[in-house]
This record gives C-alpha cells, structure tokens and sequence, in this order.
C-alpha cells in the first residue's frame, strides 16, 4: 500500500535493522543524554524489521456518498431492527463457541482417556513381569503418531492455525490483516488440531486457541455467509465491512476466553485490553452478552453430559475447583511472600521467553519446511512421553489412594493401595494435573517430585510452544508455576513449622498466577481471569499483586511472549501510545512521499497503470481537483481505496472521454459489499485498449472527508489520531490543503523504544 | 467559548425548547418515513435546552512550541520518573480514598449507634407505661434536627455536594466543567454532609458519594497543590493540565466504588463505562491499582477497628454477607423467573425515575432557596422517622429474638423473647437492612410487613433523591428490591409448595439487582459491582440478566436517573455515539458560525477586546495567517485558547509596534501552570492605553496542528473524532484550508434521538 512506501528522505535517526546496520552513537546522543550501553554486535535477523507483506483493515467508515445516501435512507425503526441483529448475532456466536468448546472438551477427555486407559493396563501388565520398555514404547508411538496427524494438517492445509492464535488475533484488532486468519478452514483445522495435541500429550492447553476459535465463528457469523463454502445466506449484508467485523470478533475473542476459563468479565476485558482503542458502552455490553451465552452454554450443555443437569457447575474448559474462602485465607504478613512469588515468576517467564525466542530463531532459520515441522513435532511427542516415563519409573513417592482423586492412578512400584504421586503430575491431561496442584492436601507430593516435575516440564514447555501444531501456553504455564509454587509452599511450612502457611494449594494458585503472568505479561484481564476461574474474590488483591510484579520484573528483561512473537513475525503491530521520546519527530518527517494522487475524474487507463504498478503497490490514493494545470500536488478532495477502484473497473463504471456528458453507472453499496473481502487482483480485471481511453468520474465513491494532519503534528499526536479512529491513512496536507505526504500503520509502527532511546526499524519485503 | 455562539443559521431541523417551541411536523416527515406519534402539549421548562453556562475541559494537549520543546528536553529516564510519580499518585489516591470512606464509616456507626440505643430506650420506657408518642417526637427531631445541619452545610457552603455526586463526576470526565466539583472544599461538606444524612436516618446510602469523594481526593493530590489553602507542594506540576488531572479523577472514582462495594474491577469498570473514551492500557492499569489499594486499606483499617486483625473481612462499605454456593445454587428453571423480576424492577425503576422526575420539576421552580431547601431536607427527615414508627407501631410481626443477628431488636408490644420484625427494616441503618433482607434465614418477615415495607420505602426513597443533602440512592434502591425480591420469593415458595424456591435471600439479591438496575441502568460495571459485592461468580449470570431486562424495560420508558438529572441540568453531555438518523447533517450545518480569528501577530488591543466582549465569550481561537489584506476569513494557521491568551496579556508578553526586531520576553510552560486552573478573568488585567498599541506574537504559544474537518463531513464522523479525542474545539476548513466556522461540544451535544427522529435542542443562557 501507501504502506509499503521505503522512506526517501534520509532520516537524522537511528536506523537498525537488515538494511542499514550501523551504529550512530552520535545520533542518539542528541536523543538522550544517556551514555548508551553498548548493544551485541550480532543483530539477530528479523528482529529490528517492518515486513510489508501485512496490509491494514479498515476501521474507518468510507463515508462516501453511496453510504450517505443508504444511511439517509434508513429510519430509525430500521437503524433499531440493525441493532437487534447485532445483538442476535452476538447470541449465535456465544452459543456456537461454547458448542465448540463443548466439543472439543468431551473428544479430548475420551480420546485422551482411551489412550491413557490402554497405556495403564500396559504399564500394569508388565510392571509385574518386567519388560516395562515396551510400554514406553506403546506410549511414546501413540503420542507420536497422534502429533503427527494434528502437525500434518497444520502444517500442510492451514499454517496459521498453528498456536494459540492469540497473536494473530491481537494483530487482527490492531488492525493488521493476516491471511486466512479468519476463515472458516482454520477454524477447522484448529480444533482438530487442537484436539490431537492435546491428545497426543504434549505439553499444551486447548484454551488458549478457543480465543482464536471464536473469533473465526464471530467472523463467519457476522457476514451471513461463507466465502469458503460459496454460501451466502443473504442476511446480516449491512455487516459486511472492516469495522462492523471487527466488533464482532472483538464479542467471538471474549466468548472464547469466556468458554476456556468460564470467565465472562474476564473474556471482555481481555478483548479490550488486547484489542480496542475506542471503549464504546453498547459494544461492550454485547461483547459481555455473548460471554456470558457462551459460558452459560458450555455450562449447560457440559452439565448435562456428565449427567447432572441443571446444576452448571463447570463454566469454562479448566475449572480451578472451588478455593474455600474459609480454610484459604490470607493475612497481610503473606502479602511481602506473594510479591517474592511474583518476582520469580517474572525471572522464570523471561527465562522461558527468552529461551523460546532463541528456540523460534532457530526454527525460522533452519525448520521452515512443513515435514522438517511434522518431524519435530512428532520428537517432542516422543520425547515428552519418554521423560514422563522416566520420571515417573525414578520416582519412589508413594502415595495412598484412598482418599484421592487421582484419574489413573499408576501403581507402579508401589505398594498396594498407593499409588505413583509423580504420576498424577505426567500421566493426566495438564488440565487435571493443576486442578490436583491446587486442591490436594497436604502431604499429596513430595518435594523433589514437584522439583523435578518444574525443570523438566518448563523445557517440554517451552520447546513445544512455536512448534507446528495448534496448542495454547496457558495450561502448561499455570502448571509450571502451580507445581513450583506448591513446592514453595511447603518449603516454607518445613521452614517456619507455622500452621497458618500449611496450606500449600494456596501458593500453588500464587505461583501459578506468577509464572502465567511472567510468560503472557496480561494484567487486568488476567486479574480477572484468575478471579473468576477460582470463583473467589478475596484472592483479588493478591493475584493483581503477583502479576504486576511478576510483569515488572519481567519487562525488565525480555517482552512477552505474544508480542515477542508478533514482533518476530516483523507485524506492523500498533502499541498503546507513541514512544515517550518521539514528540521530536513531525509528520513531515515521518509520512512517505511522494503520494501517488488521482484526480477526481481520471483517465481508466491511469488507474489500471497505478493499480498495476508492482513496485508501489498503494492501497489508499487521494483524490485532487482534477485540475490539469496544476502539477500532482494539489488540493485534497477526497481518498479512494484500492478495494473500491477495482470494482469500479470491474463493473465498469465509466463514460468515453468524448462524450462525458453521459451519465456513468451507477453503482450500489451491495455490489461493493458483495466483493468484501476478498476482492480480485487488477491483473484479473480486464480493461481494453478503447476502455483504457475513457473517464472515471471518483466524486461519488470517493471518502471526501479524510482525516488529515498539518506537517507540523508531532508524532505522538499523529499516532493519537491514527490508533483512536483506526485508520488505515492518514493524509498530511500543508497551509494550502494540498497533499505533501501520506501516513500509513508502518510509517508509525515503525518507530520504537529501544534500550538507547526512539529506534527507527527498516522496511523490508520479506 | 466559541461554545456560546448562538446558531445565526435558521435550521432545517426540529428545535424544540423555551425559545422556538413549534411543532414543525412537516420537518419531521423529511427525517423519517414513520408518522410520529402527538407530543404532549405542554413541554416542561428545562428539558429540551442545553446551557451555555457550561464550559468545557481541554482533554486535548495544546502541542504548542513550549510543550514540544520541554517535551523534547526529558529524555528517556526522566519520562520514567513521570511514570512512577503516575503509580506513587494511584497509590496515594488508593489510601487516602480508603481512609475517608473508613472515617465515614466508623462515624457513622457510633453516631447511629448512639440515636438508635437512645431512641430505643426510650421506646422501651414508654412501651410499657404509655405515651409512645414521645418516642416519636424524641425520634423525629433527632432526626430532622441533624439532617438540618447536613442540609445547612450543603446548601449555604457548597450546593455541589448536595446528591450523589455521580451525575456530576460523569459530566467531568465526560469533559464539562462543573465549578467546584473537585475542591477540597466540596470533599470536606460532602463527607460532613453524608455522615449527618445517614445518621439523621433518611433513605439513603453513604456509598454514591464515595465516588465523589474519590475523585476530589485526586485531583487534589494530582496536582500537588491546594487552591482553597493557598499551599503549593511543588510537587507533581508535569500533570498541571486537564488531561492528566482527568486520568487521575477516573482512578478516584474507581477507588471510590472499590471503597463503598469493595469492587476494585467494578470500579474499574465503572470508570470506563462511565468515563472514558480511550482505553489505555498503563491507564486501566494503574485505575486498577487505585482501586485495589483503595479496598485493601478500608479493609486493613476495619478489621483493625473491629477488632479482628488482618482477617481482611469487610473489602467494602457494604458487604452483601457471603452467599454460599452450595446453599444457593439456582437451576436452570429460575431463569424465566429472574427475567420475569429484572422486568419488574425496569417499571419500577421508570416509575421511580418518572416520580423523581417531576419533583425535581417541581424543586427547580419552587424550590429554589437555601432556606426551602433546608426546610424541606428536615420535613423528609420527620416524616421518614414518622412513617416508620407509624409501621412499626402497627405491625404485629413479632418474630423470636433467639438466633437472629438484629443489631437494635425493638421488643414494643411482642412477646418476652421476640422482636417486632418490622423495626430490624426501619430502626436500623439501610446497609443492614439489606443484609438482612439477604440473609435472614425463610421466615424471618411477613410478607405483609415486606409489601408495606416497600410501598413506603418507595415513596421515601424517591422523595429524599434530590433534597439539599449529600447521599446516595445505591443502597436506598437496593433495598427496595431486596424487599420485594424477597416478598417475591415468599410468594413462590407458598404458591410451588417445592423446597426449591426455599431460600428467599436469592430472591432478595435479585430484586435489589433489578431496582438498581431499573433505576441507575448501569450495565457492565453493576453486574461485576454486585458480583465482586457477593463475592460469588456463580451469580454473575442471572444477575447479568437481570439487569439487562430492567435496561431495555426501564428505557422504553425513561432514561436512568442520572442521565435524567443530568439532562435536567442542561448540561451539553457527549453520549458515546452520534444519533443514528444524524448522516444528513453535516459540519457545515452543525458547526458555529462566524469564528473570531486572530492574526499570528496580533495587536494587544484586539485581543483585549475580544477577551472581554462578553456577548460571544469565546474560549477557543483560530490563529490565521497575519496577512493584512486577507478578510477575517483565512488560511488556519493554529488554535490559541482564552487562558492562554489570559496568562500571555498578565506577563506582558509583547513588544512595541515601532519595534517588532525586539524579543518578545520568553514565558515558560510553568507559568502556564502556575495559572492553572483558575485562570483570572480579563476584567482582573490592566492594560494601559499604550500596551493596546503593542503586538503580541502567538506563534509559539498556538497550538499548531489543531484537529480539523472539511465542511461535507457528516455529523457521525465529526462526533467520533471529536469524542474518541476528547477535543473542545474543532475547527471546520474549506478546500483552501480556510476557516469557516467552529465545532464545539454544544454544536454535537444538542442533536438528540427524541421519539420522533432528530431533535435539535436550543441553546440558552440559563
């Protein structure tokens, strides 16, 4: 787009990256009077980069006349008839990802009960008479082969359904459009996905991709048809645009939070801390709507699976049990103890990113083939089982199983009526395995098995994430921490020989909320979350404790994990605000130029020229007074979209140049609607040599009120104005109104804080 | 301001008020194609106007030379400084928030305390030998005679404490001035004022006002400074200026509800939902901070003061009890029920708002005066005491004393052993009362005494909303609610015979949910308000819609309480979107027209007189290109506020005519700062006939890239730029970037949805 403008001028500050690797020390001395701590020699590749290949959406309205006219047209009975389908849509879209929650959840714990089944009677069979290899050999093909089929379908059929897809959806409602990110084959592809490595046990949670999961059905929902299936049903088409989209996957984000956690606040506060800028009452309202349907939905529909109905006892995928507010309080003398928690959870969390990063460096660099992706999937698959096995073949804590809860308790080793304590941690689905941290009592687990359990699952952890497989790193964070923080609870009871810390379930849920808080570094929302998947107020001020200590300490590291990926993904991605220090630069300095313009009537064969031209690629183009003395610089009339000039051509809407008082056809808000999203390229619009001669009249479809900003706006003002109306361009105009530069999502994105001051990232075509 | 031009273009549109009350029906046909339904004849005084007396915040920074300039000179470190001074503030705002409600709280109680032993020992003396019409008179001037001092302070020392506080701390984050809202003068009678009034037993609640308490404690302590006592700590002057003092006032109000409900999120939320447009997320953050620390200190404090150390157990000034899960579950099944109450309490609350309504109709034209005023605040609190004495000495519920938690059982004519029943409603502070109602075990009331008990409640409640004195309406309707939710729950359980419905305390929290919801129409932060009041998530659902219902009812009939009020006060209030039938207006027809505009260099004389032309009174300027053969009408060059052209005019900034080569004398931001907020008037400033002659140079202290719109954008776009950036004047531009007129807050407040499409509301002095 405009977007993908290489800046021309030479810029007086720091540039790092691929193109121009050198180190002005100079230059950031005028930044900061800081002496500059000397950075590594080596910059690792993608870090300091801006790709181009990531284009914008639209958040702002094209108030062109064709929308004025239908908005005009529509009474205030039809405005509310608009309004009550936004609200049925947000009841599709909770109901229909709590469904999907529900599916996935009961064919997991089959399936993953199934494989364990098998796998304990193996175990059983041959503790006995020795030969206990040839069940390690059983469980690691199972999980393998499992993997394999859940790798090959990401990696072969749809490769952004791989992960969580928290950081696709963050990018998505910042405003960046990543391919296929909302299609109705990912979908699939994720929770099939999804189910297979959970399955497959590997170190993952299927919560995090319900986030992902319900943003899909909210996109579907909201456009009434589908363009992978070729069915459209004819309704809900006042939708169909960038903005109304975005609401509403904003409402498919939290039902899915919603769903994983049983969360409801939790699931909106999650999409308006990772997704919106403008806080608008009635939004908010519907995306809390459909959170709630969406739990409420999980909640009946598990009830009645398991057989209790009516008694919606489990709200959310993971369910943390009940904390009892009697027997788990708190006192303030623990509050110096939770935030010490915090701080480790913040060191631990920028250890496993950090590690993470170099591990995701690597894969970009030497893993990029889809089989090299199935192959590695499949060894962590195997290699997961394998040290599970051999964990729990170490481990002599015995435990007696009555009075436990235990799903598959191995005995092992032990002796009758006891079972393997290491075995509740490795054989389970990690879901249940915290669910235990947190709730067994006293005693349940010795101290070197939670040792030994957090080393080696924090390395399964962190090797898994990033592989090619769809899989959430909420669970194994919650699980790393709840077993480091139950093992710092009994450490303390050994300690002080005090009953009041005898509780070790309680640290486990703090350490839990630390190490979580240390990898994803959410703060209010994952308050919430916590609070409401604990169903307990009063560890409120406690959880808000640990977190923001743990992403102080943190930040002071390393980022988090989703915006380390983000930015590993070199996404042009829109933070908060502009960098403190950026209030030297101006639009001047900052815009690209020079813009390509159009004048209001053009020659068909100029568009097709500037639509075709490769090298640019624009997306947006002002439109000038077609005035043909005045050079391309001119007075700005208006902005037209690239998207909205190739239906023109399509439908050719355009009059013979001889003949201009012929009127043009007219064209429909529907036949634009009809085009979104996915418009044609222009190579497949054909225009003949004798059209290519004819005018286009642009008045009527062109935005005649862009947003515009002086020359002399700081970028902070700029980025205000750009990241609270969404734009996609913002046009810069001089004393005159005429157009000197344009600013697009990359022009700002491309400016960062760095360790020395306000750092200026390349643009590159990678 | 420019906000006080009167429109000189006649208009298209309805406009309806004191000033041009027409019925233009045929103007009406033109917006919609539905027949509009009659309007009543007589359109009451008030209703259809916006005031001019109102001015507006400026929650855009002035980008002037000075700012860029000193914001370039901070570099990275000393932002970071800025940054913890932010969190150092929250924390203090937390504290001191929770140290006045702790303060209420404990006067309160001993001084209740105190009445209630008195007024109870004498009922007992008189109970037995006759002549309880004494009790009456000893109950009913201790009543009238502290609400007289309550009334007193509010009404002759600062009418702005009177009421909740919450219309107008909406209106101040909103972006309207309202004098002396957040002085420390207003904290001091505020918390006097609601002490007496719960103390003289009227129907209120002390928590509303806890919210304005909140927000005066930080703007005080955000600016480091007391006005009122003339003291300058010197410290925190970088956030001298309304866009950080409005950060901070959000983070008061949240600490506020966190305070009275012990809701931090709630909080939160209430600020949002209430306040913000842009939603930051360091902001949320720290206003999550606050609250947090808010609810933890008030925690700390009260339990110390009861006696009960560090058992953290009262979060908030009123405390719902635990609701114990496995006790109250509800099924399925109740679901219709709850919907069924959620749409009584929508028509009770319309009834509520619709009585109020007209009192305070009937307030504003009759009672006006101080003395009335008071006069009428001790009437409400004799006939309060009377109708609860009249009810108790009539009810004959008597119910045993053995096992219940009254706190003042009144014995009267029951049995040895028993309590009269009616008395633990009345003879008592509301917040008890409703904790009763939640938790008394079944049986405890009558549903003839719960039926009685709401009816006059009701009508106490609704007459006591709008008197002279500071207090709340949360926990007068609450305990409506609470009263026939709990009659309502009564009812089912006789009329189903099932066990059930057994526990009436569920009924009760829904009907408190649905009265408030009817009458505040708070959606989002309600629900998590009474969530996090319960301490119980389970209910999050049918308390979501509960409230809904009594939304979408209560609306159908008249808007929420607050809103009303604030409407009543013809306060030019900004709601979240422009109306949806407004795309046929456009900024030429909305904005204000003619714009006074001065030169970038100005003679002093000019800007004197247009300081002090009171007929337009304008806030904002336009600065054009100093062209003297230009007409007013000119390329915009900047924008230039009356405080700084105030502060410019007492420095003596400017230089002779003969001799513009000299230096103009060089003024600091801190001078600026100095000044603010009370910025003196134009008349305080002497200017002599020969500094008339001299010019003023404006050129480093406009603001050089002021927001602008062309003159086709529609009204719905020039609203959401104008709300997402929280401007206070945004220029309109021709294509040659010329000025031609001025949009203002009052220029987008005074288009409304009304019943029959677009209604433009006419602007008056009053």
């Amino acid at each position: 787009g405009n977007e993908s403008d290489l800046k021309l001028t030479p810029s007086s500050f720091l540039r790092i990256g691929q193109l121009s690797n050198v180190d002005l020390n100079e230059d950031i001395h005028e930044l900061e009077t800081e002496v500059p701590r000397q950075r590594p020699n080596e910059i690792p590749h993608n870090e300091k980069l801006l790709s181009l290949k990531y284009e914008s959406l639209d958040y702002d309205n094209s108030e062109n006349q064709l929308f004025l006219e239908e908005e005009r047209r529509i009474n205030h009975a039809a405005f509310r008839t608009v309004e009550i389908k936004r609200w049925v849509i947000c009841a599709m879209i909770g109901i229909l990802t709590g469904l999907v929650a529900c599916f996935i959840d009961i064919v997991v714990e089959n399936l993953a009960g199934l494989k364990y089944r098998l796998v304990k009677d193996n175990i059983d069979k041959f503790t006995a008479k020795g030969g206990l290899s040839f069940s390690l050999l059983l469980w690691a093909t199972l999980n393998a082969s499992v993997v394999m089929v859940g790798s090959l379908i990401v990696a072969f059929i749809e490769p952004v359904a791989a992960g969580s897809g928290i950081p696709q959806i963050k990018c998505y409602l910042n405003g960046v459009k990543i391919p296929h990110v909302v299609r109705l084959k990912t979908l699939v592809i994720k929770v099939c996905g999804v189910i297979l490595s959970v399955v497959g046990g590997l170190a993952v949670g299927k919560e995090g991709p319900m986030i992902h999961s319900g943003s899909v059905i909210a996109a579907g929902i909201s456009q009434g048809r589908s363009t992978s299936l070729k069915r459209d049903f004819k309704i809900f088409e006042y939708f169909r645009r960038d903005t109304e989209k975005r609401d509403f996957v904003s409402a498919g984000a939290a039902a899915g939070v919603s769903a994983a956690f049983g969360a409801p606040v939790g699931g909106v506060l999650f999409s308006l801390e990772e997704g919106a800028s403008f806080w608008n009452q009635f939004l908010t309202w519907r995306i809390f709507f459909a959170s709630m349907i969406s739990t409420f939905t999980l909640n009946s529909v598990l009830s009645v699976y398991h057989g209790n109905a009516w008694d919606l006892s489990s709200p959310g995928l993971i369910n943390f049990g009940r904390f009892d507010s009697e027997k788990m309080e708190y006192t303030i003398q623990e509050i110096p103890i939770f935030i010490f928690m915090g701080v480790v959870g913040g060191i631990l969390g920028a250890l496993f990113n950090a590690l993470n990063y170099w591990l995701t460096m690597f894969r970009i660099r030497y893993i990029h083939r889809p089989c090299l992706q199935v192959v590695e999937a499949m060894l962590v698959a195997a290699v997961t089982a394998t040290v599970g096995f051999v964990m729990i073949y170490c481990s002599r804590d015995c435990q007696p199983l009555q009075g436990s809860s235990v799903a598959y308790p191995l005995q092992l080793f032990c002796a009758d009526g006891e079972y393997n304590s290491m075995a509740t941690a490795f054989f389970n689905t990690p879901e249940k395995s915290v669910v235990n941290l947190f709730h067994d009592p006293p005693g349940s687990y010795n101290p070197m098995t939670l040792g030994m359990f957090t080393v080696m699952y924090f390395f399964l952890a962190c090797w898994t994430y990033g592989l090619t497989v769809s899989a959430g790193v909420f669970i194994p964070s919650l699980l790393i921490g709840a077993a480091w923080g139950r093992l710092f609870g009994i450490s303390l009871s050994y300690l002080t020989k005090s009953s009041i810390w005898a509780d070790p379930g309680k640290y486990a849920l703090m350490g839990a909320a630390a190490q979580l808080g240390g990898i994803v570094r959410m703060t209010l929302s994952l308050t919430v979350i916590m609070m409401e998947a604990t169903g307990n107020v009063t560890y409120g001020f406690p959880i808000m404790l640990v977190l923001m200590t743990a992403k102080i300490v943190g930040d002071y590291f390393v980022e988090g994990l989703y915006d380390m990926h983000i930015q590993l993904q070199s996404v042009p991605f829109l933070h908060w605000e502009a960098p403190v220090t950026s209030h030297s630069l101006t639009a001047r300095e900052v815009m690209s130029t020079p813009v390509t313009c159009l004048r209001r009537i053009e020659r068909v064969g100029t568009v097709v020229d500037i639509l075709s031209d490769t090298s640019s690629n624009h997306n947006g183009f002002p439109v000038v007074e077609s005035n043909p003395d005045t050079t391309q610089v001119a007075g700005l009339r208006g902005l037209i979209l690239r998207s909205q000039l190739i239906v023109l051509l399509k439908h050719k809407v355009f009059v013979e140049r001889t003949n201009l008082s012929l009127v043009q056809r007219r064209l429909k808000l529907k036949d634009f609607r009809d085009a979104y999203p996915r418009f044609p390229p222009i190579q497949s619009i054909h225009v003949s040599q004798d059209e290519r001669e004819c005018m286009i009249d642009l008045s009527e479809f062109m935005n005649p009120s862009p947003y515009t900003v002086p020359q002399e706006a700081s970028l902070p003002r700029v980025f205000k104005l750009f990241r609270a109306l969404g734009l996609r361009h913002l046009v810069v105009v001089d004393n005159r109104n005429e157009v000197v530069g344009m600013v697009t999502r990359k022009d700002l994105a491309r400016y960062r804080l760095g360790k020395e001051g306000l750092e200026e990232l390349s643009l590159a075509q990678t």
